[in-house]
């Protein structure tokens, strides 16, 4: 039950006038974190979508722990937490590189959109795929 | 008790592959809001950096309800929660303007940091003006 | 023969580890000095998508004068150079408000693609009412 | 006289409503281009910053050939052009991995600021780093 690693290097303009990384920066890390893990779970998000299925964010919590650097190397900890019929539960930590320090914990709530922008259930391949790679 | 209201308009770079406002877009509505009610409350926070304080967002709980579209009109309303004296609480709905259908709820905690990066306390005429505002 | 001219703010996100506005941002505020002036034109951009057609920047060319620096209302001045059949020529300064310091000045040109994302041209209401607002 | 070569992967947000990576996005992408070049040559410009000198991108003029989409493994080609006293010049081709279709070319024109935000000569280590990784 190890977390998918995303493993990732702070580029410049996503830090802010305190030498950190913007918080908002961090929804950039975590959507990486989890399109990667999707990758790797053998179902690419690009595929999803040309199934005609959006994923989207209803929800998201973030603490920022500690501010990371420009040239910081962090790793994105993917786990998926639950899946339901309609939703996607998953859990982050970001840490850097080296010593492992957290620098931002976070949790997302998914939901699939139909073309028509209604809601409909997680695409079973998807669903099976991540419980799977979370299992392992 | 008002919330202090912030008027924006959604920027074409803002829109996603999906064709509304990225989620993550929302943490600089929610900063806007906040920056805006400072600045109303008459402690701008280019005065507060300017004094050796940094305020920095410790943690944020978002809640996206509906997608907003290339141009259309937002309002930010942002109410003070609570001021301790480390923290700053807020609280959010962003609005689409007209119906005034919400589009999403968030809250947000804020800390201070001193010039040395190490935690310091709500600068005094900051917390009294965030009150005065929210008295009014 | 008045350049358009919109009105923005410096928000903090776009303000980089130097203090001042990253460079990538101005292709943002061109974007939004083209679009109002599209807009006080008559032809929202917006309209123009419904329409099928979307409009690319084919090439920019950027000098960056000046830095600005968070909470600075800066001010875009876009005008129209050309509009040939397949072609829009735009040329921009962003300047401080106030003592009307040059920060940036640029130029773009755009073109014309079907919803197919075949090249297209202009559509003739657009390029009459860029003809109509660059004269006045 | 190869070319440095940095190799990216299109990030979600990166993609605008037109379901390509939006313009601005490009700068970011040279920016990784030149700062991987300059690690790659011995002088990470987060140390050039630790030394109190700035680069700034004076002028910057793009050319979009093509749309790059989402999940696009892309390549940046940064090639050294000249170096002066002040200066240094540098010229970009982004590739698609794969057909290695051109999807952007540029030039970007760089120069040093000191601690004090005054123009200072282009640091003699970094020049000499830059023009031996351009010679080989």
């Amino acid at each position: 039950m190890n977390p998918h690693e995303t493993r990732l290097r702070v580029r410049y303009f996503e830090v802010d006038p305190q030498g950190v990384v913007h918080h908002s920066v961090y929804l950039h890390y975590l959507e990486l974190g989890r399109t990667e893990m999707l990758r790797d779970a053998g179902v690419p998000y690009s595929e999803v979508e040309r199934h005609g299925v959006r994923l989207v964010v209803t929800e998201a919590r973030v603490r920022f722990v500690a501010g990371a650097r420009y040239d910081d190397v962090l790793v994105v900890r993917t786990r998926l937490e639950r899946v339901t019929r309609v939703r996607v539960f998953l859990a982050y930590d970001v840490v850097r590189e080296g010593g492992g320090e957290i620098v931002c914990t976070a949790s997302t709530t998914l939901a699939a959109l139909a073309a028509d922008g209604r809601p409909t259930g997680i695409p079973g391949a998807m669903a099976a795929a991540l419980r799977a790679a979370a299992g392992r």
